[in-house]
């Protein structure tokens, strides 16, 4: 089996810094596609009224994603990164640098999930 | 229990058609948008050499993203929106109608769930 890529979704809760602060957002992006050795295409920081961000790090090997709450002292964050070479949980110490949540959950998920020698997709139906 | 979003992980496989055209993942990201009753911010289109497209709707709900294999006839799509006034199941025929999928898998995450009374997260350690 092989997969396309790897998807962390991330959960940060208790968010004592930075939420509504465009600019931490947008260096925390910057510093956790660094981090990940990804390769930065396109940067967009979006806040929002009354509070709250939404901050997207298009990369060469797919995204990273924050999307803020501070009035939840929430945070929701994805990376999915495609290639061996990558290593989205580098991202994890970056936020919890950036937000210093008191509690963080992480998850992953393999996408495109395939079968490496016939190429065709894990669960699909033989016809 | 509530939650600040839903994100559908939707994984397309034996797309027939698509996967390599800018402009259909540009509509598609657009239809998708107004399907779900969303309002769009900020669109990126981005095309790989020797193929694959990344594509992200940044909405005011979260985001919608497509990213496409052509050579592996497919593509993973992510709807995160919150609010309970979109509908993300509604990306779910533009998809089909753009890329021809021969399958579909549809998976629905809450993002940020709490405890509405409390306003505390759900799982969080009392201290």
């Amino acid at each position: 089996m092989e997969s396309v890529g790897r998807h962390l979704i991330m959960e940060l809760w208790d968010c004592n810094e930075n939420l509504d602060s465009v600019e931490a957002v947008r260096q925390a992006l910057v510093e956790a596609t660094a981090a990940c050795g990804a390769t930065l295409l396109e940067l967009f920081v979006h806040p929002f009224t009354p509070q709250g961000i939404t901050g997207v790090a298009v990369i060469s090997e797919s995204h990273i994603l924050i999307h803020t709450w501070p009035e939840l002292g929430y945070a929701a964050v994805d990376a999915f990164t495609c290639g061996k070479k990558v290593r989205p949980e580098e991202v994890v110490p970056v936020l919890e640098r950036y937000f210093r949540p008191g509690h963080v959950q992480v998850m992953e998920m393999k996408r495109g999930v395939f079968n490496a020698r016939t190429r065709v997709p894990a669960g699909a139906v033989v016809r």
